[in-house]
């Protein structure tokens, strides 16, 4: 394969991506599995230490188990596979106890770096999935409902679930989603705030469409209303992501970096 | 191109990676650039709002005043590009102020989610530009020095620095490093600890070719002595991540984050 090829192949690949919500009753062997999840293990990794885990959900009861922490998504329940990556210092942390050596990564950074390392290996896991013709769909309640979660997957000290999603063979075909132009995410050489009009022309095209698509859902229309929401960022804001949900999830995740024994000098 | 095709290609790009700290003189052109950012874009982002950011910097001074912050490695002056991931709430924040939608994206779970987004974009970035032929090296010291990369960069409130790597053409061909074995990583159903044997496994291979390899250098080799490290894990905890360093990089990163406005009710 050239390496135009190559670049075409991987570009297209990404190009491609687009949540998959709904999947065909269809396992994922797992010899193809363990291939991408080898994939993952290629990705960089700071220091080398590999310090991530992921654990592979296909029991039917643990699902059952996992979907309220997942926010009752149904993706929990119908894909055959949910994978979810956790940011773990506790592997390396008992092997430096095994060789007498100091313990120094139950802190702040040390989570930062592990959950870094845990979301680049589930990004080539994500992207190699795709390219065999797998669907997925992240899942942000992995984070936002990380004691949960952990509970579940029975996840000891020094480990925390940062990313998961579901993975399976798709029953859908839906077009990728819009994107802001790469003009407002793209700054050159120092960060440079957009003008209050460029700013607007962001997200011109979002705003009709996003709230189109939004209030074309009878249910999702009433929540809009009854969050007095008129446009789509009050959307996001009064009905998606309220201050109260935002400051809980919050709790939670500190309260879980504390458990999990990664805030000491904190 | 083949489904089979694109998967090898996609697989093929992943085992393939190694980071790159030798550069070719010879520049990165936009239009490649470009095409490789546009890529980032089309990962998944939470709730499709795209909080993150990219800062591309190519001006020789600015690449010297990064120097220091990124431990003054090499690549920071001989790549043509650095590529600065952030977590940016900024934008989101400013078009919900404009709309009068509520702000609620100043607390931890929106750093979290905001640098999750950084990160997949990120490697979609990286697995692209490797595709295209051309190296990186991701540095931690991007997160480690939090404050001082935002401060060179120019970061605004609602923008924190999560990943950055140097890019440019390899002027060196080094095999991709040593994994841990899969076996270590992937946890079936729920997570369980490897046993002590299984544990000394897994580190076993590392544990020799990893001392051979760090104390072949004379520098580090002293360092290694002073430390008073006699085997691979004291190297990582005597001298390469000390408790100092890490409880330091720990406070730079809260504090930044309190400075940058993502610990409100904390």
């Amino acid at each position: 394969m050239t390496r135009e090829d190559r670049l075409e192949a991987v570009l297209a690949t990404m190009a491609a991506h687009r949540s998959i919500r709904e999947y065909q009753d269809r396992d994922v062997p797992d010899a193809l599995l363990d291939r991408l999840l080898g994939a993952g293990l290629r990705a960089s990794s700071s220091g080398n230490m590999q310090s991530w885990s992921v654990v592979v959900t296909r029991d039917r009861a643990l699902r059952e188990r996992l979907y309220e922490p997942h926010m009752c998504q149904s993706m929990v329940l119908d894909a055959p596979v949910l994978l979810t990556f956790c940011a773990d210092f506790r592997r390396m942390r008992r092997w430096l106890a095994r060789r007498e050596a100091p313990d120094n990564f139950d802190n702040p950074i040390s989570f930062a770096i592990a959950a870094v390392d845990a979301v680049l290996a589930s990004q080539n896991v994500a992207l190699a999935a795709e390219a065999a013709g797998l669907g997925l769909c992240y899942m942000g309640s992995t984070i936002a409902h990380c004691d949960q979660v952990g509970a579940v997957l029975e996840l000891p000290p020094g480990v925390v679930p940062v990313v998961g999603f579901s993975l399976g063979w798709p029953a859908e075909d839906p077009a990728p989603r819009d994107r802001l132009p790469l003009d407002a995410i793209v700054h050159r050489e120092v960060y440079r705030d957009l003008d209050d009009e460029q700013l607007d022309e962001a997200y011109q095209a979002r705003e009709t469409d996003g709230w189109r698509r939004y209030t074309a859902d009878p249910q999702r229309r009433q929540w809009a209303e009854e969050a007095g929401a008129t446009n789509l960022a009050q959307i996001y804001t009064k009905a998606k992501y309220t201050r109260e949900s935002h400051l809980g999830y919050s709790r939670t995740l500190v309260e879980y970096l504390q458990r999990q024994d990664f805030l000491a000098g904190q």
